[in-house]
């Protein structure tokens, strides 16, 4: 128990300046009192791409494209690939902050942390199950999808556009990871909890 | 929104039988009675692993050596060898498990999600760090550790005792975290949310 | 020279249906019309991305951000990531369709095969094998940029700014390198001939 | 042939210290002389884990639990899967002692070098083959191990307790491995001729 | 578009010393004379290795055993082989030269840089895909090859006879791919071209 | 020990027919019963070889190139790169093979096993360690191989020519390694106690 005393390096939202609020362009400021409105606070990921307001806007509208649209996936199917492919990744911005909103979509308090360590011995559906594999060989080795990673698909009710989605969400959040990753941006504290406790509502 | 509905797998303890307290040899009985009456609940790894109970005696022995003895590494050093070289294998049980006992130990409610997706962005100290470093060499590729990967750990106040302890604890984990895949062994529910609140104690 | 006779798979754009230039929106229609007129032909990406027309906008939105703008990475630089990671994962699309916009921006007839082979072989300065080292560690190991990987850019005259750029590139395309194997996007046989011919001007 | 002549390292027992016998515990001495007494020689794995007397204890008696025991599996398929796994691991002390008791409990002077080397090469039976398959993936990619891989073995005449052996052993020297390229362990000279020569008996 | 200034390597064969063809013994000097005169230029390769004749002589006579033959493959099949194993191995000079060879040989400008980047992408027939699935096992993990190999490409009308060339194709480039790296030897710039205009003729 | 009883495969040479020495061309034929006659029996690569009369006759001017030679490597550390890349290969053919000549050459009985195993914890010189370093990059990531690398090697007295033949005989044997795998050559009984004995003499 002798470990010495050494100082931890302070946490920073990002290895990048985060301008202020007030020094925003509008449209960029107000989508992130928008979302501090919403959750309660200001999530690292939109103070971190702030530091260069056209990636903000592209990153947020292709975000918002894959993972708010209407479709053939639920909400907590998206957030299962965001989870498991990000851990794959090793980003750990996106394991926490997904994580957290996993658990709110999925009303689970377990499950994220299932898929992030291994999602082959998560609590899943055989439909879940299917789904992932897809998303992770995009992840990973998406060099060698073939007709038959789409015919695998199929016997569990997705449609051709609901592959797209899933790959789509695997190869956005294969940019996302390499930014967290690059940027070194940390997931906030307020993540950590979120969606744990039995009476917390979405 | 329109996923089909699909069982779930019921969770279980162990892809292998469990035995019934009342049917192990006493010294397994007390042994988990007593971490019952320590912890509020048994942790899975104690049922899975009663199924064979010579292997028990000799698994939480070795553990216990490591674990719970004296020496150069905090208690909270050794739970984030265990959490990082086990996420490093993919495996749920450990890192569900230890990732409590390590949020217990370091008195931080963060630590164990960082260090279990990517120790290199989680708040560290430097000889954390180092420490880290050689345990997943052990963990990941031991065939290649060298003298160089000793004397990387010497500026940080690790004896070659202390350098024994973080390897062993890599070592005896590459075995567990192959017996929890092997077994499909299942975290306890209990462990998700131990040492996140605020108010917990030890 | 008896191999049997066996008909080959018909070339097409993409894995998905591409739409008609008359049934798309009218901004996208209009991009795809002003790409047709400076280069003499719509590239495949242009069609496949067309089919999702939110995510068309987000994706060309963000490669403008990141390949059109003003910094201090020329556009030849630029082109040399996406080529060099491309290679690295296999994407035929980006690999043929950027080695021609290289061998343009480069004016230099040999450097994109060279670099989609292998970079370490290609005719670079070090400052271009530099920032292809940090480019391809974010493609192939995000996980494990640290202080030392942008240590070793400055003395190559590149700012923090730079290096987001370079990492950003490597991010953005390993979301376009999985979306281009995941609809199995075909590049355009005009690519191929592009800027290896003395005569050819951008 | 005109290499400098530079001293070879002195090769020892283990990288860390070497307890003499007489300073060991009653209980750990006697099981060394035991040894000794049957063998010829002892072994180097006593002497490197006598350093470590709960270790030492907990080590054997795990040992012991899974290579002594009646079952299911014979002892040379015990030492196959430890030889297979060891060779994976580059283990050199693992590869040569047991590829020692391989050879002798096999009678058979080649099959150790075969299966150390690669396995599917070897002169096995397809009992075998599929048992070294599933040790192997418990060995190197143990979070992937589902329920293809038992059944797998069941028309092999493996019940489901051989495969929790099957596993076990892989596990067990998932951790003797690194163990012993942790400490740098040596096999002892006298391994490399045991069961060679066609006098030898058990 | 500020890139500093930086000189470029200056382009050489080999990193060896390339011996001038008056030096060379008459039978390697009359073999460059007659590539020069059917080719028009003498590729590097050759110069690389003429700076070790009996390598040379071995070498060549192992190319022309397989590249040269009567047999079951198609001369376009033998290259496509190269390519892609080359491209796997990042073998800049094989690509580069062998790709223009594909692309005379099989009268198809594309091919050569669709096999180069991503074979499972290429225009293929299903005999070629089958062709190259095998070799680049041989390529990549030949420790792993067994019956259920040999057995995939039957259907396709490979004989036994042809599985040997295949395999032994991907194993001479093993070699050839190595010794260019190690060389750093330097396609020639008459390759990049090479079979890309439609006037061409072999 | 109630393993059920299968027959093991029957082993054989090759894969591929085996000529009798009578129906063989006259200066192979001659190249065999040299070899008996200097070994006592006939290495079984020189049958297997001899199916393919200009594949047989290339394979020997190549390996007699490289290994017979005079030159700045001794015949031990020719055999020891041999040993160490097959190893890596997981080709059991030349181990074993390869091996036994190790051990005579070295008038070491112990040597082979080690470096087949982990040449990292072999009785070896720094210089021999630092050969072996070489040739394994070269056998398993030649891509990479760099300045580096040839400087590393130069203080162990290696001049630019030592540097060929190590990088050239792990490419031979990549070749041969992957042509043993591929033919599932099978190593001669003789090999495995050759080198072994301390009353051999070479």
């Amino acid at each position: 128990m002798n470990a010495p005393q050494q100082p931890r390096a302070v946490p920073r939202v990002s290895r990048y300046p985060v301008p202020e609020l007030k020094d925003l362009p509008a449209d960029i400021r107000e989508r992130i009192l928008a979302v501090q409105e919403k959750s309660g606070f200001v999530p690292n990921v939109f103070l971190a791409f702030a530091h260069r307001p056209e990636e903000f806007r592209a990153f947020f509208a292709y975000h918002d494209a894959l993972m708010e649209k209407e479709g053939g996936l639920s909400k907590a199917e998206r957030e299962m690939i965001v989870v498991a492919t990000s851990g794959a990744n090793q980003c750990q911005y996106c394991v926490v902050a997904h994580g957290a909103i996993l658990r709110v979509r999925a009303r689970n308090p377990l499950i994220a942390d299932q898929v992030a360590v291994n999602y082959r011995k998560a609590d899943l559906t055989p439909r879940e199950r299917a789904m992932l594999d897809f998303a992770m060989k995009v992840a990973l080795e998406s060099h060698a999808i073939g007709d038959d990673d789409f015919a695998a698909l199929r016997p569990h009710g997705f449609s051709d556009e609901d592959v797209w989605d899933i790959g789509a969400i695997a190869a956005f959040f294969a940019l996302s990871n390499r930014m967290a990753n690059l940027t070194s941006m940390r997931p906030n504290d307020e993540f950590y909890l979120l969606g744990r406790l039995p009476k917390e509502k979405k």
